[in-house]
Parts: structure tokens; sequence; C-alpha cells
């Protein structure tokens, strides 16, 4: 039996770590942690696991990480950057789902996330856990640093668009709509219903930390140099992203909105989790609800030179519990699909 | 490999059968009729189906019912009752998710459905649907009535109290909330977005079709007399029923309100689907959100002569889709909770 | 002109205060505090007043607060008890919102709220602010408890059945549903759209604060000693609360549905701000979404013993703001309905 | 008094006309007409105007029309163009809520609505409705063609950038999401709560009727052609429209933030409806709920060469029956701001 230990799993990651990891019979979770929550039971949190499991919240600093074969981190910005090291030294795998080890430039880190980084030695061996792309490498890793929610839609977006060399690089632009469990399960004005509810706003247009998460993806698809416009926007609904992107054709005279289509179907045939909509359908946020799969549409408007894709996923699972099991699948010699393949919970 | 059918599966019941059957390996689905959308795929109505099935819809006139070992109708009321005996008598088993075969008494049935029955022969010989009440008779039966989404939170929230005479029944309350789903997938001004979002109203106060349903079961429980108010009203959820009971002890001195909790532990001790909450904890829809669990919670508010029950179930699995499967495991001989255990999608 | 303070206008009541008298042109608001926003404009809080207002809110501990002639409390519970007197003794007149001087027995107060009363001489003074009862004492008064959000409906829809003695009073039911700004502006775990969103739960049914609220108001409508079962849900919805009041007619064989309506429609029918529905009509909470009125509706199902009423307002105008500015309005002597007459927003 | 008539009264644009209009002592509402409604009580479809108006909704055929100083057409496309003529040779102004008279190419109108217009002569003749551009036309028009809801916020978005020749128009962009009150009142399965809620989706990618609408007016903003991409998404809200614009400045060098936003306050200072907020504040839908106010934001995020401008406004109002009103106000010589004038329902 394989043993799963997850750090910090009171908020809504951590109860999606265990939505999905609680009723397979291939992994055991040996234990959940919660500073806050130490000692109460993880059922009488969420009720949603009643049945499911006997486990209490764990004090973190008394959890048998070595016991481990691997150890989520579903803890805020900068807590995995001081623990997961003495985890990796024991030979304990790690699936970090915060940000700590997903961007290479320490000095670019720094600045957008307002700390100093305390383990930048494990950056460069971390290795980004987008499967679509760096499959192989999550395979082999000790350390791997789960994408944020945003930049999975949108690098999975723009991906055939980059890797083909079809598109000006130096103008994208991200529209972008998370649904408020992106915000996390912390106390906050904004997302009460009153406020966030039958409501839509932009916000961090000036700035969002996933912007140059999201360029040093896109730059590594490309030789040319890369500028994205990046708005995320806050939607009145639970879970989902709806990522709209725009780019502008280098050749629109030599290419037809079929071979576009064409491309993306090609590039993502054989991902399981990425599912290219037929032409002229359009993802819904909600065909996606609870699952690991990411649809995307690609659409050449009026025949003009722009071109407009869409890609949705669910947050908590292709956008971060899912994934993270997805590479944990990897990590661990599974089949990468274990216990994430079910459709999604559409009506 | 077990052969299922479902005619009319353009529904929400119908996608939600589906959603369910598909990913299981113990049984198949071979055909899901529809008439209106015959010829369509089905994963282009429902593209949450994508990847886990390539049937399309087929005329309901021409499918091949004998192949299958069971059949569910996800139609409206009044089909089922003219189509099931054809296949009844070829020796397949049938699950109605419709009304037709739910109420013993025809003319009470004609009354409230404004339909003269067609095989008034098989209501008797129909087993209703409630495992919980009637596991045994399911086993064994060719036909069940799959109860219907308020019935069944309703009779397993008074079931307790009425089995152990606790309860005066001649002045029984049930004010009961649903999500929209439960109007089905028509289309239909009340439910849109528009009039039924942030809104919340009651319905049918006057008559409801789901009323002499109840007081049938309830009227088994009991050799009392039995008389419900019954106030169904719409919420501004997609899934989800709330039903709120209310009766008066008939011997208030006599009893607490921890032998109250007691009593209903224990008679839902072996339940798997029925889940009675730690005193002074009330269930919500969304810890049922996808699952085929019916979470209760029971209360004497003050202390003083009325009991009050919550009862939630997602109303298109254990009011609905769910049940009806779980019936299907029963009559088939499989396990009760195959393919119907997961935990609920929270948030 | 009329000048008017609010004291605590950093949260709902307090927003739905100045959304309903800034545009006003006989009344002139002369301060908002807050001690948490001092400092800060009014409109770079709520951007919708931008235009209407250049306040900044105030400290509440400088406010001229005697040139006023009345003050609204929209404070926590606890805060008016202490700083009202001092008002009252310099002859400003006072609209409490919260609930310090709605009970008149001061034990039950204070056991309910967990407070020791600071005022209780000022208990015997205050007027309860339900103008369909009081409005001749509102009149006169100089300093108003303004009700509960949930007691406005409640007592409003039982009030035609108690002063006819038509039903039983020992077992009422009160099963009320509210919006989430019932709760009030601060964060709140429970609260966010993540978790209250698309659900539905019961709440406070072992005893809740209007519980003894509700039974003095019903206690003076009648001879016969009351007893409620009160239970308070919340509704994923932003404003409106449904109440659904269930009782038992004493007489049921001498009394028609008819009677019944007539007797509602009668009671009502100088009142501007309740109106009853035609009978078969049931009130939705969308309809009277930002105004201050309170529809009804009465049912008497299948003739038999149990009568429903269902009785909706905004928990925000006639459930709190709304009802204020009535009270004031009938203690200025102005027009009762100035400034409260428009159409609900709908949809 | 002024008389006024509705023809097309029973959809969201005519109940909001009512909301607006029916307070208001300066005009008279004569007349709503209906051919589905004929004969019932405007107060029994919509119970927010109960009290308001004893009006039963008209034949359209037999209204009489002459005796108005102004009709509105809140009908489908296709019928003021058939209609309208006729009151407009007799001297009866006319406000068109439809698109009949907004595209000045009839060829381009023809395609895009797949109708052929019965009254070409008059397209020329109608003034397009938005005041903040031809507020002087209007005063004098006869027939208005009352902008889309979307392209209200789009050419509101873009003008000081067009009119400034800051920007390149051969790439401009509009992500523009949309409450679902924007699609009517029809039945229609797409806009059930069960489907639109929680959810979001883009819609008419590959060409929304209107984009021609919009192009038109920015190309009468600019002397350099015009190609505009926009993406239509539907929002799961009741009210409100959220455009977010993206332009690449044409001399990025040159020109700072802080003198955009200078351009935005300059050129909207004069105009009650149009709000540009403080630098870093982004517009919410909710700001201007059930109100005819737009608010916008311009940002120009990390200093790059693309600009963003967030639009947001109320369908219903800014974007149907309040402009519309607002046209009404300025063809008759009212106040422009009459009844119009009111904070937005927040929360």
């Amino acid at each position: 039996m394989i043993n799963i230990g997850i750090i910090g799993g009171s908020g809504y990651t951590g109860v999606e770590l265990l939505r999905l990891l609680l009723p397979r019979d291939d992994v055991h979770v040996s234990f959940v942690s919660s500073r806050a929550n130490a000692g109460t039971r993880v059922d009488a949190q969420f009720s949603s696991l009643r049945g499911f499991t006997d486990l209490s919240f764990s004090d973190p600093d008394h959890v048998a990480t070595s016991e481990c074969d691997l150890v989520f981190f579903a803890t805020p910005n900068g807590t995995a950057m001081q623990q997961a090291p003495a985890l990796l030294d024991k030979g304990v795998k790690v699936v970090d789902l915060s940000a700590d080890f997903r961007i290479k430039d320490v000095a670019e880190w720094e600045k957008w996330y307002s700390l100093q980084h305390t383990s930048p030695q494990w950056i460069e061996q971390a290795v980004y856990g987008l499967p679509e792309i760096n499959r192989d490498a999550i395979s082999g890793a000790k350390l791997v640093a789960n994408p944020g929610c945003y930049p999975t839609t949108v690098q999975l977006g723009f991906l055939p668009l980059l890797e083909n060399d079809l598109v000006h690089t130096d103008s994208l632009i991200a529209d972008a709509k998370s649904g408020v469990t992106g915000a996390g399960r912390g106390a906050n004005v904004g997302m009460l219903l009153a406020e966030a509810g039958d409501n839509f706003k932009a916000y961090g247009v000036a700035g969002h930390r996933h912007l140059p998460e999201i360029e040093q993806g896109l730059r590594d698809m490309t030789n040319d140099s890369v500028s994205l416009t990046f708005t995320p926007h806050l939607l009145p609904v639970i879970r989902g992203i709806h990522s709209t992107l725009y780019a502008r054709l280098k050749k629109p005279a030599s290419i037809k909105a079929a071979d576009i289509q064409a491309i993306y179907e090609q590039r993502y045939k054989d991902e399981y989790f990425v599912d290219v909509l037929p032409a002229g359908v359009f993802p819904e946020t909600r065909s996606v609800r609870g699952t690991n799969h990411c649809r995307l549409s690609v659409c050449q408007p009026q025949g003009r030179d722009t071109v407009v894709v869409m890609s949705v996923e669910d947050n908590l699972v292709k956008g971060a519990a899912g994934q993270a099991i997805q590479n944990m699948n990897l990590m661990l010699g599974l089949k990468e699909q274990a216990g994430l393949s079910m459709p999604a919970l559409l009506p």
C-alpha cells in the first residue's frame, strides 16, 4: 500500500485531495495536518466525507512524514519552501500545490510573493507539474511544483499556437474568469455570497502573481519574446475557470480555421485530460465540474487575423488537487488517470 | 456482462443515470432512447460525457429491449404504464422513475395525474422502491416504482417517529424545498435563471402530486390515521432537497431529545445511504451533492412537544437516478452500493 | 431641513439607510459614523453611492448628534443601549435597528443576548416599531425599537389569525428562510459564496434570538398562551425572507378558506406596505426586492384544519432599514411612505 | 400630462420601462400592449407592480397610439420597422428598443438579422440613441434607435481612446460578459437556472449581431479602419454587463497611465450617467444594478503597450429601458436624468 500525507488539509484544495484520494484502494492517506484544526475529525469539518474516513486533523509538528511515499503541501505560499526540503532529504516525494517552486527566477518570485525564498537550491530541481508538457520529467521527479489554476488553462490553451509559431507573442491576451473557490476558504468580506453573488468584476488587473508563472511557461514554448496581458475576473460560481485567449496570426492569409482546429486536435489527441471540442462548439465550466479535464475550443472569428481560444477547467481539480494527483500518479508509477476518471457533475 | 437500457434519456434523470452507470465495468448501457434526439450523439448533448460513451440516442420504437437485463424508464408520467408491460412480459426487469406505478389506489392516481391508467394490473405487482423499507421485496421484484424526490426525504425523515408511535400523525407537516432540476429539463419560463435565481417561493401549496404518495407511505408505518400538510418550495440551487418536518410528540413528558436521537441512530445504523448526524448538527444540501446519501437530523427545540426533523438528499440521485440504481443493484443481485459510493462534491 | 444621523453605517443596514435617504430632499444625512472606517469616503466603500454623497465616515466619538432631529443606530447589539440614552436626554429621537430595546423582559433579553442591559429604564419607554400594529405609539415615540427581520414577517403573517382567535396558539410553527445579508457584512466562512452558494440548510434550530421577540409579539395578539416552533434556514439569495407559517384552526368545520382570505384582506386593506395576494397566488421574495412591502398569502390545503401563511419581505428594507425609515417618517410627522414608494427590482 | 405608450410590454425591457415610468408624475403610461397577454392585468404577470398600476395588457391592434406623445417599441426585431412608420407619420415620436433602425447599411442589417427591411427610408432619419455621443440629434429626433446592450458598454469604453487617436483600431478586442436577462424572457432551455446557473461559457464567438452595430459606432469615432474581435459570454447573474476592452497604444513611449486616466475623466466629466472610477479601482456590475449608470475604469498593466478598459452597466437599464427613457427625456424636452436618478441596489 502506498502511503500519502497531506500537509495543510483544511482548505479547499485539502478537502479536494481527500475527495479524490479516499475512495481509492491503491493509496492510503496516512495523515492530514492542520494547525488550526488539530484534533478535530476531518468529517466534522467536511460532512461530505462522513463514512469515508475516521481521520482527525494532525498537528503538523507531529506527523510521521517519513512513513509516507509522497506528501502533498496544500499550504499557503511560504510553507513548503521551509518544510519540504527535510522531507525530500529523507526520500519522501513531494507535490507542492502552493507557488513556492513554480518560478525559476528567484528574484522574480521574491518580487511577486514578497517573501525571501528559503530553499532556492530546490527551485532548480523542482519540475513544473504540467504533465501535458513535462510528463517524463515529472515521472522521475522528487519535487513537483503544481501549476497555478489560471496558468494551467492559459498554457494549455496557447500551447499549440506557440509550438507551431503561428502567432505574434508580443501582445498575447488572457481574459480569465475564476469561480470563488480560487480565493481559498479564508474569511474574506469580498468573497461573501452577499458581495460576490449576482456580481462580476475584474481584479488584479495591474498585476497578478500568475502573470510571471504563465509568461515563464509561454517563453518555453517559443523562441520569440513573450508579453501577456492577463486580466483575472471573479465569477459568481463555486468552481470553474474559463480563460478566453487572444492572439494575432503571423500569416493570416496562409492558414485556415480548419487548419488551426486540426493542429489543436493533433496536439492533444493522446492527452486523456485535454479535450479539444469540435469546431463551433464552445466549452462551459460545468462540463468539467468535479473532473480533471481541460476542454478547449479554438475559433477564428470572421476569418480575421485574431484567433480566440477558450479553455475551461475546474480550478480545484485540473487547476489544483486533480493535477496534483495526476502528478502523484506519474511520480509513483501508477496509471496516470487512476482515480481521476469520472464524468463531470452536470447539471 | 449485464445489459441495461434507458428509455427517455435526454432529461436530467437520464443524464444522471449515465453519469453513474457509464464508468462502471460490471454493467453495460446498451441503449439510450429519446424520441426528440434520436440520432444525436449523447455526448453532443451532454458534453460532460465526452470520452465516456459513443452512444447516440435511439428511436424508442427501435430499441432491442429484450436483450437487456433491466430497463429504466426516465420518461414523463404516462409512458411507462403503456410500454413497460411488454418488456416485463418478455422477462426484462423494469425500474420506472416516473410516477406510474407508485400509488396503489388507481382512482387516487388517476385523480392526481389526470390520466387513465392503462396497466392497473401491474400496479399491485410493482414494488415501491425505497430500499430502507422494502429491501427484500425489491430484491425479488420484476417491476420497481422508484419513489418521487420529495417522498424519499419525507418518508425517511418521519419513519423512526412513526414506527415507534412517538407522534400524533393527524397533523404532520413537511415544509420541503427543492432545487430547480426537480422541475426537469423542459423549457419553462418559471425555471429561467432570470426568474428562479436570487428568489424563493412556495408552489403547489393547495395540492402537490407527491402528497398522496407520501401519505400512502406514512400510513404503512403506523396504525393511526395520517394527515400531512405538504408545502413544496422552489430553491435557487441546481440540485438538492431539504425537507423540514414537524410532528407533535404524544408523550413529551416521557421522552428526552437524547432518546429520539438514539432511536434515529439505531434505526439507520445499518443503512449505508442514510446518515443520522450527531445531535446539534444540521444537514446541508451540498453535503450530498452528487451522491446517493440522505442525511438526517432530529431536534426537539426548547424541549417543547414539537419534534423537528431535517432531511436532505440530492434530488437527482437519492431522489431519482441513484435510488433507481440502488434498486437495480438489489434486483440484479449486485452489491447494493455498487457504483454509488463516492463523497459529495463539496464545495 | 430635517437632520439625520447614522451611527454604525458601514454594514448592510447602514448602506441601505443611505440608499433610501440620500435621494430624498426632505431629509438630510448629517453624518454616518463607523469606527473602523472613520475618514474613508462612504462612496469609496459603497461605489453604488458615487454621485449621491460626499460624506466620509465619522469617528463615532466625534459626531454632532445633538444637531440631529433623529439618529439611527445600525450598530451591533449592545451599543445602542449604552449610547442612545445620552441622545434621548438631549431630545434627539432614536430608532434602534439592533435588538437592544425590543424585548420588554430584561432577564429574557439578557439570557438570549448574553449581555447585561445597561439601560433597562429605557426598555419600557421604547416603542416596538411595527407600524401596522403600533402606529400611534410610534408617532409619539422618542425611542423606537425597530423589529428584527424574521419577526416582522412572522408577526404580520400570524396577526389576522390570532386577532380573530381562529387558531390554536400552543403549537404554532414558523419555517423561515433568509437570504445571506441577514447575517451582516462581517467576514464569516459560513457566508462565503463558496459555502452558502448552491446550498441550503437550517441553523439555530434549537433556539434563535428572534424566538422570544416573536413570541412576545404574538402574545400581545391573543389571550391564549403562545408556543412557537421557529426554524430559520439560510437561503442562497442576497436579499429576502420567506416565512411559511402553520397553525391549526380551532373550528375548521365552521370556517372556509374564502373567509380566511377575506379576513386577511380586511385586516390589511389600509396598510400601504402589506399586500395580501389573491387566493391561490403565492408570494416570491423577488417581488419585494429593494422595497418596503410585505406580501402575504393564506391557504388552507385540502380544506383540512391546518392553515398555511406565506409572508415575504426584503430583510434589509421592511426587515430593517426601510421599516426604520417608515418609523422615522411617523416620528417626524412626515408621510408614512415618503421615500419608500417604488416598485421592486424584478427581474 | 405627457402620454406614453409601450408596444410589446411583457418582456424584461417592457417591465423595466414600467418600473421606471410608473412612479413618475410627469409622464403617464397610456397603454402597454402584448399580443400574447392581452386582457391580463399587468400586475398579475409582474407582482412587483402591484399598487403601481391598474393597466391590463392591450391588444396591439387596438391601441390609441395617436393619443401618445411618444411610443416605445419593446418588441422583437422586425416589428418596429413595420409598425413605427404609421405612428411617425401621425407625429408620434418613437423610441425603438429593438435593432430595426440601428444599422445604417441596410444590406449589412439584412445579412445579420435575416430579414428584409420594410422601412429603409426611416433608417437614415433614425438617430442612434447614445446620448453621450448624439445628444443634440436625439433632442430633435422623431425616431430614435436605442442602442444594443453590449454596444453601449463597448462604445462608451473605447470612445476616449479613439477620439484621441491613441490606439491601433485594426485589432480591437471586446471580451464581454452579460447576465441572463440579456436573452429575454422566452422559454429557453439554455437559460434555465439548472443550465446557466453555476456555469460560464462564451457564445456567438464566430459572429454576434452586435458586432456590426459596434463597429459602425467605432468607425464614427476615428479616421482609421476598424476591426473588432467581439466575444460575448453568458454570466450566471440576472442583470449586468461587464465588457473588458483591449487596445494597443500607438505611441506607448509618449503617454503615461495617468494621462489616459485624465483623458477619460475629462471626456465624461459632464456626463451624469458615465462615471470614470479613480485609478486602480475597477467596476463591478452590482454597482449599477437597477440604475442607468455606466461605470468605467482604464488601466495600463505593467506599463506595457496594451490598454485595458472595463465598462459595466445594467443591461436592462443603461443597456435598454433606462437609456430609452434617457432618450425620451431628451426628445420631450424633459430633464435628461428625470426618473433615472437613484443609487444602485447594493448589496
